[in-house]
């Protein structure tokens, strides 16, 4: 188990941020047969469990041009002392497992010949070279054609009719380096847990070699007694089904969020009160995902300057970027974009019990609408600190009832687009901290881990923050037709970051 | 013009092959609103053309596990002065592109608001780098790594919303050689039409550089107005709406066919008498694609050594490569397997007219109880011949209703697997001449050229067969899972050439 990462305490993490930690609870609760309530094992050969209703949401809202399946990219460096088959040498690795572990054996069917409610079976045949496929990048190999080959990968749909997964061995990248590229569906895991998933496989040991994939029964992350505190649509779905019918406080925090959006309508972020922008309108099959590292200290240095969170700071530059991007295209609207900001809370050192922490999501203004970084990043950090203020005073049940009002639910976005709803929101930014420590797969360093997140109608791009060590990496993915040259975000993230920089700390 | 190739006259072609000809009438009758009659332009800017009942139906049956489209697979040898960036530069010149053809450009809707027909509209923004694709192989870069890639791109459902193909120019094989993918929706185009646009945009001059992609509009294949030779079940179909009622010596000619099957049980191939194989079965949405060159002169010389056909040594070959992968299966039948061969019947000389030309298929057992190579090839022999001289007493019309008469139609394929009724016939193998002159591609000569097909549910191999130079190119498409190990029937058919050649004329 040495080779399993591990994450440390984190004592200054903020009250409303995602924690990325061993834990991933997601498939405890969704394969039980009926109920979905946490404990026991994924369906093995021969018994079925039938699917939540809100796993197989998923899987009723998914069309080819809205696949429902969310991906990690991984790019890694090769050790010094691999050979010239070592990406090969790990692929065949890949492909020689005895026993595949039951969460990625399962298989989705129809019950009662095929009209009745979606189930898992167990396949006891899984083609693993049908699951697990090596690919190439064609020169020069750089970064970009990287991105190409997985935007087109992502736009791919999953076969329905085999286990929801697959893997690609990526080699042909420049400086020594292959990527791997993990594909899973939203039916059963979320962004979250899917990379949690990877990071449980790797190692904190460059020294470890012959490690087995995690795909291996023997080497699956073990599943944890203690809930993820990722966040997901899922569990904030299953949280409401859960909720006693009386929360007057939470009805009040919803009231007041309107009063105050009435109030300031520039910078509080009240439903429906998103405008309409390029980024809320039907999507096409085809997908580009742009990536890239920021560094987290310079991050962390301009909140410190400007007495703002991380968080602050990472919704500014996705502000600023898209502020640039939308003026680029002429289709800047007036009032300001708003965002939903996926959070998770648990009080610091309070212990980790499942039912008390509040996963939920909330509204903020990005200030699209104001010309200057710094006005920029207090207007945001002042949009937060209002909601973490209502948030205070309500307890985990609350915090969820809120969320889902404020929100509108993130399970009607493909709804916003078929009528004439304005948006609730104009896009998801998730920031979410991950490991802190360099982890190793077979002795090769992961230089960067990137997540691949889901566009719906209406919701045509996402974007995604994960942190690895001093970087902070930036994951977004939009509908092809939608945003055209959406690398280009990537370049205004950096102008930003570096004017936040200069003028906080210069 | 002095780039594309044009067939020489052959005057030894067999009554019953088919012909690769520079015509490729398919989609001069298939634009035209309403009717389905020749001539008129494909749908511009602005416009819509209904679609052929014909062509609609491959749209219709489509679904994940059974994508209909067609491709071409060609292997290239770069030319000696090629540079490092050669491919680079070749993609690079793809995807600069004026204006794309319009037959290239349509993509299809539902009219009436999405509940009406299907219709051909133009689309005025087709996305190239969304068309035409870059990839690579992972090393060693072997064939094989190229087929486990075509084989994965062959699963891949087009996307509805687009123009309905897709380029891929593949880099990373070995031996200074590149690849292109090259796949076509069949609601607008057959196999051997879409070769034939294929071999229509190459040159016969090595010394021809810059040339411009077939889908470039200015560079497309001109439209003949002599319809093609090829062989299409849309074509069939075509052909039996038009036909005449009475057909009397038609019918004559089934019931011959009937009772000469009856007589000779294990010769004669009768409809509904093929024995159900693993061929046939129900299909998954994943694909293995297997293909390899063969003498094409030593099949001719097999077949003057015993006073059989080029074909019936190529059925010969299927034949005892299928006896080989079935026994190894433990699931040879004991009654013979049925093959369905596409054929185009033109009397040597006569000059091409539309209507006068029967587009068919026959069946013919292919003799897998024999263990003898010889004595199943002189089977197949006596199986094809007894056929020819059936056919020889029939018109035209005639012909095309015998064919559908006895293979049940091809669109009743996908019925078969989901009622009581047992398969029509195993398998399809189509043997189409092909180019007879090495073509080149801005200087890279055409070393391969493969056709890549459809398999449906109850037809789950597809075998065909394509010459060009002295090579017989074998182009095996099957299901993934249904037709484990595929590629083993290249070296069986390497073992039944090597056989049949000792036999013969040792």
């Amino acid at each position: 188990m040495a080779r399993r990462y591990r994450q440390r305490q984190r004592p200054n993490e903020q009250l409303l941020e995602l924690t990325l930690r061993p834990a991933c609870a997601r498939w405890t609760t969704s394969t039980v047969p009926g109920v979905g309530a946490a404990g026991t094992a994924p369906a093995q050969g021969g018994t079925m469990t039938r699917l939540a209703l809100t796993d197989a949401l998923f899987l009723l809202i998914e069309g080819r041009q809205q696949p429902m399946h969310v991906a990690s990219l991984q790019v890694y460096e090769k050790p010094k002392d691999a050979g010239r088959t070592f990406v090969r040498d790990l692929y065949e690795s890949f492909i020689a497992v005895d026993e595949v572990a039951p969460l990625l054996s399962r298989r989705v069917r129809r019950g009662f010949g095929g009209v009745g409610p979606l189930e898992w079976v167990h396949d006891d045949d899984v083609d693993l070279e049908y699951h697990v496929r090596h690919s190439a990048l064609p020169s020069p190999g750089r970064v970009r054609e990287l991105l190409a080959l997985v935007s087109r990968l992502h736009g791919s749909i999953l076969d329905r009719r085999r286990p929801l997964w697959e893997v690609h061995v990526i080699e042909g990248l420049r400086s020594n380096r292959f990527a791997l590229y993990m594909k899973m569906h939203h039916a059963f895991v979320d962004g979250v847990s899917g990379t949690q998933l990877v990071i449980d496989s790797l190692s904190t040991d460059p020294e470890n070699r012959n490690m087995r994939p995690l795909w291996e029964s023997s080497a699956f992350p073990e599943r944890q007694s203690s809930p993820s505190q990722g966040f997901s649509p899922t569990l904030l779905a299953r949280s409401l089904a859960k909720m006693p019918g009386s929360l007057a406080g939470a009805g009040r925090a919803v009231v007041d969020a309107s009063r105050a959006a009435l109030d300031h309508p520039l910078t509080g972020a009240a439903p429906f009160a998103a405008p309409r922008t390029v980024l809320n309108t039907g999507i096409t099959g085809a997908r580009r995902f742009a990536a890239d590292d920021y560094s987290l200290s310079r991050v962390k240095a301009i909140g410190k300057a400007t007495g703002t969170s991380l968080n602050d700071v990472v919704l500014a530059m996705c502000s600023g970027a898209l502020r640039r991007y939308l003026i680029d295209h002429n289709a800047l609207p007036d009032r300001p974009l708003i965002a939903m900001v996926p959070v998770s809370l648990r009080p610091k050192g309070e212990a980790v019990e499942f039912g008390k922490n509040a996963v939920g999501s909330i509204l903020c203004s990005l200030a699209t609408h104001l010309e200057d970084p710094l006005e920029r990043l207090q207007t945001i950090n002042g949009s937060m600190n209002e909601t973490k203020a209502r948030l205070a005073a309500l307890n985990a049940s609350q915090i969820t009832l809120y969320s889902a009002a404020m929100t509108g639910g993130v399970m009607t976005a493909p709804l916003q687009i078929r009528t004439a709803i304005p948006p609730v929101y104009n896009l998801v930014i998730s920031n979410v901290p991950g490991p802190r420590t360099p982890l190793y797969l077979n002795g090769a360093k992961l230089q960067g881990l990137y997540p691949v997140s889901i566009v719906q109608d209406s919701q045509a791009l996402n974007i995604t923050v994960l942190s690895y060590v001093d970087q902070l990496a930036f994951g977004l993915l939009g509908c092809r037709t939608a945003l055209p040259h959406l690398q280009r975000l990537l370049d205004h993230l950096t102008t930003e970051l570096d004017d936040l920089d200069k003028l906080s700390l210069g």
